[in-house]
């Protein structure tokens, strides 16, 4: 049984963005000696999200959107009384989606739907530096048993 | 340590469909050799989620108005400004209730609420073939060191 | 390989109480034998649910007065005209946010942010016995492969 361990670090504008990690976190599965088992991706923070979604640029459009519908910016948060940040919105966004997204993982790789990516959605209201942390767990390559 | 990969398999109608996998999943860790660990599943694609839910005629309605009040079918999406199948409420429905769920197993048996049940929702508007993918990881029921 | 295995028991009031559970749940995770892998807390019940929030007075009336805009008690939900509970609401916010939490743990640590928190949320509206589900899976403290 193997657990590889592993981060992906970016940057953010702080103007919702959704940053796809999809590449880099399946790079980090193929790196692995894992080849049956699962994936976790986790961001330590509570302004930010996991999840997945078809990174076509005008459903990312239609996410942000449906975010700001239902959780305006600029409403009335008591988060923001005692707080200059004023990210009320930003924590009950990142609060609802949730911080991390687990699947699985089959011969090597990460299993997703074709059109299915993993995404980070940057809710705060600032630039952020951003170190997601990831985890493979299950039996190695030459070990075999299932 | 063990890893049982499995899939369940089903067909939907496209009509937001909510399918009641408790019983083929639980049969799945029944037949695992698999005692205490934890159970994941996954919909590979960006238009099915899975939760946990009380499987009541009533209270499944409830959800899918939910989901059609907050997410109305029909709204004005940029992604059906380019995609012929209009299924953007689909997908922002999909990514916001996730992709996988994961639950604990204890003594050979995967932990539900009495009146908990593991259901997928269907949110995409036509018929699909879907094959969850299943991982239980955890100590056989031989080994049994906790 | 280690699977820890623990619970978190605890009483709600049935008023929407967000419990925060970090310090115990790091406590069950720096006891227990794992040096790197995931925790996963898990609710078995149909009207509780687990995310991260920062826990801060303000924020967690914020997330509250979100469920009750999105989610209003007291709607007219189709269970409620069979279930004298009258909990329809507390079933559609749980199903909503999901019943489980996972999160990476390092070094004997679970891996959160400065101001993340692990938080049960009590949906029902009526006063609970809670006894939430812990796994921690992953490498032994002296084993040490990655």
């Amino acid at each position: 049984m193997i657990v590889k361990k592993a981060s992906v670090k970016f940057s953010t504008t702080g103007k919702v963005d959704i940053v796809d990690i999809t590449e880099r976190v399946s790079g980090i599965v193929d790196d692995s000696d894992v080849s049956d088992g699962i994936l976790n991706v986790f961001v330590p923070g509570a302004t930010g999200a996991l999840t997945t979604i078809e990174c076509e640029s005008g459903l990312l459009e239609d996410f942000k959107d449906f975010l700001e519908k239902i959780i305006p910016r600029g409403a009335d948060y008591k988060h923001n009384l005692s707080h200059a940040d004023r990210n009320g919105h930003s924590h009950v966004r990142a609060s609802l989606i949730g911080p991390s997204i687990t699947a699985p993982v089959r011969n090597g790789k990460v299993v997703l739907g074709i059109w299915q990516h993993i995404v980070f959605i940057e809710m705060d209201n600032r630039p952020r530096q951003r170190s997601l942390v990831v985890t493979v767990i299950g039996h190695g390559k030459t070990s075999g048993r299932s």
